[in-house]
């Protein structure tokens, strides 16, 4: 893993035990998919993570200077992830926020993971507390997602379905869910809890999915399930719990689409 | 400060950028008073510690080695705060807990603030989430708390009252909430959210508070209110928002009783 932190225009050679980051998860953070030299997604992760930073008061650092740390690091890599995570910075007397905090920012490299071509999905037991001053932004207060993953890999699943305190679908723990019923796929809303991802984002502007709340009844006579985020692109679900789908063709439709848009995807997906 | 980082048994230079409570605050602490060389609440610490490590599933380092390791750096202090930070340790895929992490656990030693006889509290509008599965322990998930208390610093208060999302009152942003009504001091109960305080804790095993939901109304007309901590134990509240309150002599008895058994809150809520 290539990794290197900063503080202001200063590389550091270590995080702080006083980072904000470490002590309270004051911090967001961006998981991004590295083909060719480039992030694909770039500008729509760089405006959640200036949402974020200005939704939790953390002063942004210099954009520019960001990008060019960031094209040092991935212009001779061919495929990966690219993390930034962004804190407060150090200190401060307790929770407040030190009005003088510089802002500690860190990149870290890792291989693209392997792709699946199809996913099953526990439904876990942990539920997303409804908080919207949090909602919908990646920040790094992530205890649900970490105990619902853990639910999840108990389970030999690879992933696990998060839903909300009234027991509604929301999310998976790292991706959004795509639920085709009638011809038409919907994700949830995430003004309450969960994450608004990128992917999800891009496809709604392409008028590809809908917002709409999904019961769980819902979900499990739905025609066909997805999960999609920013690294993996859209991944059919072929199981939630005892619940099973059969491949549907509007899948692999709405992956053509995305490939369209970004090619890199096109392997997402595609069996093994 | 001074302070110190472990892995296992291993000091560490430096905290990692794959740390995971850095990366999703995935992590537990404890902030505990130092005097004359001692933590005197130190075992209810220990348990609260050894609960949220085995709510979340975080292996606990070996308890003599790290209370070995608190003697070395608070054995020749006179005042001061120690504050005990263990998380899971490092990497994972993800938000998936690696079960072969080690957790890394760090000490820091900090001066004894100002104790002030008493607060001005800020009502904040940040809500507590209802999170069953988090509530009680303490955490390394404090994004409400820093948004609560960054609140309270704008309207100029020493804290910030934090309710939940019904609107009933709950606790301090970093302190537990103690209200008098009819001769009796109450604390809002922390099982859907808040943090179960050490000194709370022993102010109920004593019989001095009890259990019971508070509303906002009836916060307005409590006969008294303080709040409570391991670190400054009971401070009156002299005003939240436009309430007022005149100095009751049940508070002085609260903090007398305390200081019966444990002399080092004396000073406590002393006119400066």
């Amino acid at each position: 893993m290539t990794s290197a932190a900063y503080k202001g225009l200063d590389r550091l050679d270590a995080v702080s035990i006083a980072n904000r980051g470490l002590n309270y998860g004051d911090g967001v953070f961006e998981t991004m998919r590295v083909h060719r030299g480039e992030l694909p997604l770039w500008p729509r992760h760089l405006a959640r993570l200036l949402e974020g930073a200005a939704r939790l008061g953390i002063a942004m650092p210099d954009v520019d200077f960001i990008e060019a740390r960031i094209a040092d690091m991935v212009s001779s890599v061919e495929a990966g992830v690219l993390k930034l995570l962004l804190t407060r910075g150090e200190g401060g007397r307790g929770y407040a926020p030190p009005s003088e905090a510089v802002p500690t920012w860190m990149l870290s490299l890792q291989p693209l993971p392997a792709m699946q071509a199809e996913l099953d999905v526990h439904p876990c037991e942990t539920r997303l507390a409804t908080q919207p001053a949090l909602a919908g932004i990646k920040h790094c207060n992530r205890l649900e997602q970490v105990l619902g993953r853990a639910e999840a890999a108990r389970a030999g699943c690879d992933e696990g379905l998060m839903r909300d305190m009234a027991g509604n679908p929301v999310c998976a723990t790292s991706a959004n869910l795509l639920v085709l019923r009638a011809g038409r796929w919907r994700t949830p809303p995430v003004e309450a809890c969960g994450v608004a991802g990128v992917l999800r984002g891009w496809l709604l502007v392409q008028g590809l999915v809908e917002v709409a709340p999904v019961t769980s009844g819902e979900l499990e006579d739905a025609n066909a399930v997805a999960l999609c985020n920013a690294v993996r692109g859209i991944l059919p679900v072929r199981a939630l719990g005892a619940r099973e789908w059969s491949p549907d063709p509007a899948t692999d439709e709405l992956q053509a689409r995305l490939a369209m848009a970004y090619p890199m995807f096109q392997d997402a997906g595609s069996k093994p």
